[in-house]
């Protein structure tokens, strides 16, 4: 798979750097793939306490893999080299709840006041996946995985709160049971998944409308649509939260870490 | 539960005793529910070792709980008193493929070179289910699991060959996953399912007409059906094998042993 890149995206810091540098401007899912990826969100200090609590309340959505000291863009213990502000491959600004930007980097927009969260993404384990046999015809397809909002509610904690948001893999049935069994290891990535099958049961009606309209949304006759928590929670959270300002990762493009996958198995 | 019957219903030497006295006469899905029960196959010595054969190429349908001496109708490793003649509820005997009689006890029948082998039954992990809080609504409903023909091939053995058997259980998602993860860890009841969703995938084109005619077949809409491989198919396969005798337990009614299921996790 490396093959297809001009720089070696089987390592963390080279990915970053091809990010870093714009050389490398596509999804993080085919890069890095043995690594830990990460949502991002970065919010006000006076709020960070709270969002602390909200992702503690729902794990399985939101499992917080590290979070910076404020006004620091590092989380070392994720990447020694990792700097928040240009690392990410796309941003997305949000004022008042409202998004007022997408960037390429926010050095212009950092503050001393400024808290970075990285929590758990699915990415992480679609790689384990597919060692183990599963296939993710969205990856074969040079696609991600379609997001959705339920109609499952979150724990709310301060001013976050709102439906669960889910990710959604079209897969075979011996491929769902496979991905069962595999995921509910990795509770840092989301665990089992939540639901699978008839969608309508947890609030979607129309598979084809997904939650930022990207994603594989259409199903083969073989495959179930099978739904994991995922951190985009935190996104709709935030919106709805109305910060003053509130900084996450553009879509697909996470933060890529130094953590072996295989590190945060729990078997 | 125990308090329904007038034996002691959680000991698997007082429910064989009432199954051997004709106290009790109904399914064993409801008795001895932390002891694991097995499905019965008696067959003459000279086909013995293919029907072993058989289990061992297809071990997720038919893992061999025991096997007893040519002649013995006695498993000791299953229960001291164990007496394979009178202690399972019904029996169908079968010449040269064919049913010829269903009766309460087989002494009459029993010769010194019949080999009797007792396999794990789906029964034994219904209560594990139920423990990890999966909805079982066929237990709910006095009922048993459905089975069903499929279309995939089993390995074949000597005379023994022909298609897998599965059960099905009607559970909603959250359970279906549940039910996944718990039962992986039981692979000498069957492991993980086989299958999940649409049953024509597996050449089951109506869920209505179960193989025997018995069981559960009709699902709520927010149920999927979920397929478990099944010691049934040992029956279909002595069946196709035309073996002049063939001695079986009669539908869920099961040899019940001393085994604890919880000594058969596989964690």
């Amino acid at each position: 798979m490396s093959s297809a890149f001009d720089f070696d995206a089987d390592s963390p810091p080279a990915v970053r750097e091809a990010i870093r540098s714009r050389a490398y401007r596509g999804f993080t899912n085919v890069v890095a793939r043995r690594h830990v990826q990460g949502n991002l969100m970065i919010v006000p200090a006076a709020h960070a306490d709270d969002f602390a609590a909200y992702c503690a309340l729902n794990p399985q959505a939101l499992p917080v893999l590290g979070r910076s000291e404020p006004g620091s863009p590092h989380i070392p213990a994720l990447g020694a080299d990792l700097d928040l502000r240009t690392d990410v491959g796309g941003y997305m600004v949000f004022r008042d709840g409202e998004l007022s930007a997408t960037q390429r980097e926010i050095g212009a927009l950092w503050r001393d006041d400024l808290v970075a969260f990285v929590l758990g993404c699915s990415f992480s384990f679609e790689g384990v996946l597919q060692r183990h046999g599963v296939r993710l015809r969205h990856i074969d397809e040079g696609n991600v995985s379609a997001m959705y909002v339920t109609n499952i509610p979150t724990r709310p904690a301060g001013p976050f709160g709102g439906p669960l948001v889910v990710s959604m893999r079209a897969l075979r049935a011996a491929d769902a049971i496979r991905a069962i069994v595999v995921s509910q290891h990795y509770p840092m990535f989301h665990g089992q998944p939540i639901h699978l099958g008839t969608p309508s049961l947890i609030g979607i009606d129309d598979l084809s409308r997904s939650y930022g309209g990207h994603g594989l949304t259409r199903l083969h006759d073989d495959e179930l649509p099978v739904f994991w928590a995922c951190g985009a929670t935190a996104q709709l959270a935030a919106h709805q939260a109305r910060l003053p300002l509130c900084i996450t990762h553009y879509k697909a493009h996470m933060v890529v870490t130094d953590l072996p996958v295989d590190g945060l198995v729990d078997s």
